[in-house]
């Protein structure tokens, strides 16, 4: 890992040459890496943690000047209980998943001795700009290492000292192992986003973790492909037939389990013939978690006679707004026809899910939302890629190309197709006469 | 399909809800319109051949006049021999391929009634902007619809008359059948290019179909993502243990045998240890095929007794130049090393080929390269989607993430996350005191 005051291109220069390094060494030697990487963290422990009271001190500083969050302070102490612990947990846990490099994907027989080969491999350079959180960097650099890609690493100024501290623990790990200290590079110097972002023929593909701002910010700047979202507006459909006692259940779950996150529920779509079954107990069930329901003239109406409930008018503005927050939009459709169409043109495309008994309204929304994920009688919540199985998560995209949804390893490849032959050439081969027909057969994959 | 004029942003947001449609049609019904259309066009080739006959007249009398070139009014001719069979059959075709909508790529059991699916869906709205060839229209609408993807098409000025015939067919044929007519859109404005661009919101996917400067107008012009290529300078690595025959056919292959196109051969790397030995044959069956070499000093003198040769001195910008024509450029490289990062670093990561006796230098050499395709012993000229099986190919992408290569019918596709359970909520699962595990269990793929 290098710790780089070079400029911003010629750190990119340089990741992108260890790329090409990285994408040839066997899982063994990246997995050596991270072995070394967490020994070396571990060993570390006291200075890193002296490093980040450090960073801790200037920002409980800032905050006590009102220039600076509570929540951001919290979010930068690396000595907080478990928080270094998970971390090192985290690198020995990325190591052990299964190699996301050269797996064979297609074999095909061109001709006798002439075979194609689809083989998954890294993208080549990353470009991760993530906010305060030290134990990111970590993190990060064990995802890059596994999935055989450089990254550069471009975090926020409250954590610098700690950053630096990682970062030299890193360098030194990296400097015994075959991964070239290049592949991972942290850029401290200031204000050079915008010039990292031009850097496109270096750098193949930006992760912003941070705040929605942040992203949109990003996406709205570069031409690198952008891996993430800006929004998380995700809906429920209920529609008459769900179970009232379940419908309750997964509403509350997917609006309070944790309001700020981005797979959070922000509307209620409900079905006009659902208001007068339905909607009452799952209004109280909501309102005693202290949720505030911003109703449309309908489903007002139909919540009129309920005891205890903080209603307020919706205006068009909240069937667009991500509350992140213990607010909730509530929306009146006739049919799932209507339903579907106000999430499409309302919602982010992130998770989306209807409550019903019928398999058949099920599996029609599921079909016409278009959405990364599509939920029948479940919470939005479960959106996430160590809930999917994925073992880490890279971060959950709304893009509709290349990942989609909570993004693991396998977001963090491609391939190449590789053709092995014996002198063949192209000429021979066509419809005419006297020209070679291509076999075209299929082949098992190893 | 429809033709037209509406604002560029008012059949983008058409094409995105006729997407929506059109995303949850059976693969027999997107088959039906396919077959819709074939019928439609077969019936009203009359019609259409004179339209085309006026777009040919007009481009003549350009032509004349020094305003077009005559290779362009050549690509206009629907009339030339077989251009129109070939049209047709290669609607059949693309609807006698496997669907690639609805495919399950992954089944998880996340715990007992709850299972999470991946499954292979449309994008969603795809821009194809192509220049004049007439019979593109059919080919991107029939692909368009088999993939479930809607598309917005627009097309050089030189065809209009012919798109507006073919388009028209292609509506009245469609509106027997479950496409929606927005699913398909040609816009005849003119200058609407910049508008289209800029509706990221809408549209998913650019695809280029042209040359090289309009793929590279439109790579730098919009934030929606690009697929496609704007450079094919593709290389051949000659190592000193290749078989000499075997060398000088692939070499003239890849060089010759249709040097306009981007798998072509522009640069040949040569091993210093095989300057003496391999280049002068090699040299010679290029001069017979009438090809200039531009040689560094190296190679140069390696050439200097081989008679008939057309040598010219290189300067550095011929690696980095895609000649397009019988001029390859020849640079002596002292080792596999040498020649991996000339060829990362001065080609447009197309297709790159290592000529060699020896298994351990060509696999490494594949693993290094960083291309999309990547050869032992063939012609660059397979680099092709209907030479690798796919029975249509939609570009070839040298980008690095989403699709890579030739790219089929799977190039447009992305997935989404079916979540089906039974009431389940996310607060009651984790790690710790009396929280439920996940299964994980992966399931196998139906």
């Amino acid at each position: 890992m290098s710790l780089t005051n070079a400029s911003p291109a010629d750190a990119a220069q340089a990741a992108k040459s260890a790329s090409h390094v990285l994408a040839t060494l066997s899982a063994d030697a990246r997995n050596e890496a991270l072995t070394a990487i967490h020994a070396g963290l571990a060993a570390a422990r006291d200075d890193i943690l002296a490093a980040n009271a450090r960073d801790l001190e200037l920002a409980r500083q800032a905050a006590a000047d009102g220039k600076l969050s509570q929540s951001l302070v919290a979010r930068l102490d690396l000595g907080k209980k478990g928080k270094w612990e998970d971390m090192l947990k985290g690198i020995l846990d990325v190591r052990d998943l299964d190699d996301p490099v050269g797996r064979v994907t297609l074999r095909t027989r061109l001709d006798d001795g002439l075979e194609l080969e689809r083989v998954t491999c890294p993208i080549g350079v990353l470009l991760i700009i993530f906010e305060a959180r030290p134990e990111v960097i970590a993190n990060i650099a064990a995802l890059a290492i596994k999935s055989g890609n450089a990254a550069i690493l471009k975090g926020g100024k409250e954590s610098t000292e700690s950053f630096v501290a990682i970062s030299r623990v890193i360098s030194a790990a990296l400097e015994r192992t075959q991964v070239p200290n290049d592949a991972i590079q942290l850029v401290t110097t200031r204000d050079v986003i915008p010039e990292l972002l031009a850097l496109d023929q270096h750098i193949d593909l930006v992760i912003p973790r941070g705040s929605n701002d942040l992203v949109r910010y990003i996406k709205n700047t570069t031409r690198i492909p952008v891996l993430g979202h800006a929004d998380g507006l995700c809906a429920i459909y209920l529609e008459q037939s769900a179970d009232p006692a379940m419908a309750a259940e997964v509403i509350v779950d997917s609006k309070t389990n944790y309001p700020a996150a981005c797979n959070s529920l922000e509307t209620l779509v409900v079905q006009e013939a659902a208001l007068p079954t339905l909607l009452p107990a799952v209004a109280a069930a909501l309102a005693a978690k202290g949720v505030e329901l911003r109703c449309d003239t309908a489903s007002k109406a139909a919540l009129q006679h309920v005891p205890g409930l903080n209603l307020v008018d919706a205006v068009e503005a909240d069937y667009d707004t991500e509350f992140l927050s213990l607010t909730l939009a509530v929306k009146t459709v006739a049919s799932l026809t209507e339903a579907v169409a106000h999430i499409n043109a309302h919602g982010s495309h992130h998770t989306d899910c209807i409550l019903t008994a019928s398999r058949e309204q099920a599996e029609q929304f599921m079909a016409a939302v278009d959405s990364a994920g599509v939920y029948w009688n479940a919470s939005t919540r479960f959106a996430d890629g160590t809930r999917y199985g994925f073992g880490t998560e890279v971060g959950i995209s709304t893009n509709k190309i290349h990942s989609r949804g909570p993004v693991g390893l396998e977001g963090l490849m491609i391939y190449k197709y590789k053709l092995r032959g014996s002198g063949q050439v192209a000429a021979v081969y066509g419809e005419g006469d006297g020209k070679k027909r291509f076999l075209h057969q299929r082949l098992p994959l190893e």
